[in-house]
């Protein structure tokens, strides 16, 4: 369930209504006439929450959920667990965006911002903090004691930092529980929304992103480094990471504690890290893996699988290490012998 | 011709002026007195404009070319088209950027923003339109209706926006004509000059950048990505895009309608993209190249060539996806065996 | 020697007190009893000052360095010059960490900023200099004549910046000294602090970044790239130099004059490029490394080796262009072949 924080529902919706909403066909003849208060992920949702299942990687999930309404592809209607109200759609993802967008349908409130001050009234400030000029302060943002607010940041509503936080210049923070000792460089973008939309014959529909980024005690993210936020559930970065400048960290992304990402990583949506992975520069890790505990993954790779705690990879596609060097090492002498051959 | 909008010209020059400018040397004996007004590329230069010839891959267009003064390589004169007055150059680039950066002294009208208000008397802005604080809005621009500034975003001299945008925070604007529905999110920089400059034995000499940045309609761009706005002529994002985080689009570059541009890509100048080409994550594109309709690219490709519509493609460099999947089973398996045999 | 421009040591201490705060221990039974005044790099040290030899690439220069002491593993001691004070750890890099913290304990004064207007009083500024509104100038800043600070910049204490710059809309600079004619694009971050740490069973402990970032005159530097400042010595860009968007620059890099750097470049802490260098787009280079004057690496190479001088070089790990010409014909010819056999 989106926090009530950050987001606002226009609901409850009954089941007629989000059958029109979003252009789906209610599946069961005989069901239960519930209010759905709320969207949720299918691993969390629960009975008065409509969630869906698009991507097959989460069926399993899906046949496990306590969710009260799910838009699903009428192929996958069988694996449903008993009791959940099913609405059928060929499109399932741009269905279930549809009744999101319903249910939170103006995510800025724009008038309160009118004539709105610098730092809103609202805001409360711990001990000691200083706030340099040109910084804004949204409407019920929490900040802790002996912090730092650099020159032209920007906190949006509701945002909450813990103590000793230091955001550098032109920072902006939106939709974010953020811990203490936590350093913002320069120009990092936390809490954008994820990239995601659901693609029809009209177009990319805009799917509204409804979660947060939670951001653990200790951890820094280097200058111009973006974060965005979860969909329904949340971007997490655990205590004690180092995250370098340029990185990319998409919608529902995991970190455990420790971990060290170095420049202009990419990190796609809803990926696992264990604590302590290392990740080297430029490397790219695709959507919906989980890299395990310790393991380190060399400079400019492509991670396309799950990866194995403690171990060392390299390569794009990515192959364990030694393997790889094995690879270079071929690939070199093949290029080597040409160029004798040839000369 | 540069948009007066947003560029001011100090010509018109005489052939003789031009010559003297760049240092080139007039090729007609007999040629017509007429005065140069503006420069262009060359594909859409007319009979009072002045453009250049310098990639190879421009000699055709150079044929049909309506200049009515074109600074070329002596090499090249005998490819000009009957009537087209030629001034010869060993380095008709820097020549080139010598005569745009007298036509275009000041592009930065700096005396005019003094003590300026951070809204400009002049701008427009539609109904409910909100604008946070901190927000910069330069002389003339024109936002539309229903739009939101987000804090400290800046809008440039003589931008448009259309109605329903959504400008996140500390995001720039500049020399740019946006349409509806447009979201630019958190620190994205629209309208940069792009990476132009021609090199001599005295270094490097940068070329005035005197085209616009065009958005369509209902496009997005994703945090702190950057889009360089046109030489001569635009940059140009086609309606509907979806353009993720931390992506680099060059000078000149064209997208169609409906393009998914994965996070951290790369795309170098004057690359056109037909329409719904889908870009994965980290891929980075060659210049002055041609993708088609529908193609798709996986993430961390190399693109060195043209590619055709509908088709896949992976690896860098880049060949059909197909080739690709049996040149990585080759490469794992020959990484594979050397383990064995060490083992 | 950090430059008291920018950061203010709390030194001298005793070598036991350095023994204190870092936990090593004294080597030298008898030593002179001096005193500590500040930190250096070992390269640069002199007999007042402490440093600390980590990674072996350095152990030359720990031979013959003149640091009045030096945090070692006692593995190295012995390579010790005649006369240096060392203090053993078993973590050297972590032990001068703790020392650095407590020479440098609050390097941002943060008191001073309380209702500190948008411009210090104690900033300077040349003839004809235009500051947009929403610009930040910090305490003991000078900026030079016929400068453009545009809208939402943040420049920070005690930054110089000289005649003829330009500096573009939320760009942040700090900790930098900079030439004249230098121009910095929309929401560059120069003088960041480096990604440096020393890791323990503790967790990541942050290095105090105490270097500067130096820009010769008339290099640019593209949208939203970021230079991080240097540990203790300075990360140095030369001069003429043209840097394209999304560029991270690590600490204590060194650029020559008239480098060409081409979008989402990455180049890893301590690397030395000569003059003239050409690193095309999206290009990797590890840290510590050399790369000769004039030398060019192609398009999303990966550089693990210093380069020679005046060569080419591409792939991941790169070589040098031929034998990479070769390397991708072969695996091209590969891919090719399977297809047919299976077709």
């Amino acid at each position: 369930m989106p926090d009530r924080r950050f987001y606002k529902s226009v609901g409850p919706f009954s089941i007629v209504e989000l059958a029109q909403i979003s252009g789906a066909k209610i599946a069961n003849q005989h069901y239960r006439k519930i209010l759905i208060k709320d969207v949720a992920a299918i691993e969390c949702a629960g009975p008065e929450e409509v969630s869906f299942l698009d991507n097959p990687r989460y069926i399993e999930a899906f046949s496990k959920s306590s969710a009260g309404v799910c838009v699903v592809h009428p192929n996958r209607a069988k694996r449903a667990p008993d009791g959940m109200i099913l609405l059928l759609s060929e499109a399932p993802y741009l269905a279930f965006a549809k009744i999101a967008t319903k249910m939170y349908p103006d995510l800025d409130i724009k008038s309160e911002q009118k004539e709105q001050p610098m730092v809103h009234e609202t805001a409360t400030f711990g001990r000691n903090t200083d706030i340099a000029p040109g910084v804004f302060v949204g409407a019920d943002a929490e900040i802790g004691a002996n912090c730092v607010l650099e020159a032209n940041s920007v906190i949006g509503n509701g945002v909450i930092l813990g103590d000793d936080c230091r955001v550098g210049p032109s920072v902006s923070i939106q939709y974010a529980i953020i811990g203490s000792g936590v350093r913002l460089f320069a120009g990092v973008r936390i809490g954008e929304p994820g990239f995601g939309f659901a693609t029809s014959e009209q177009g990319h529909f805009t799917v509204p992103q409804l979660g947060r980024v939670i951001i653990g005690d200790d951890s820094e993210i280097g200058a111009n480094s973006t974060i965005d936020r979860g969909s329904t559930t949340d971007t997490i970065i655990g205590k004690g990471c180092r995250i370098d400048n340029l990185v990319q960290i998409g919608h529902n992304v995991v970190l455990g504690d420790g971990c060290i990402i170095v420049a202009q990583v990419g990190i796609s949506g809803s990926t696992r890290l264990g604590d302590y992975v290392v990740v080297g520069g430029q490397v790219g890790i695709a959507g919906h893996l989980k890299i395990g505990n310790g393991a380190q993954i060399a400079a400019q790779s492509g991670v396309m699988n799950d990866l194995a705690p403690g171990k060392k990879y390299a390569g794009s596609p990515a192959v364990p290490m030694r393997q790889w060097i094995n690879q270079a090492a071929m690939l070199r002498s093949m290029g080597r012998k040409k160029v004798k051959k040839d000369g």
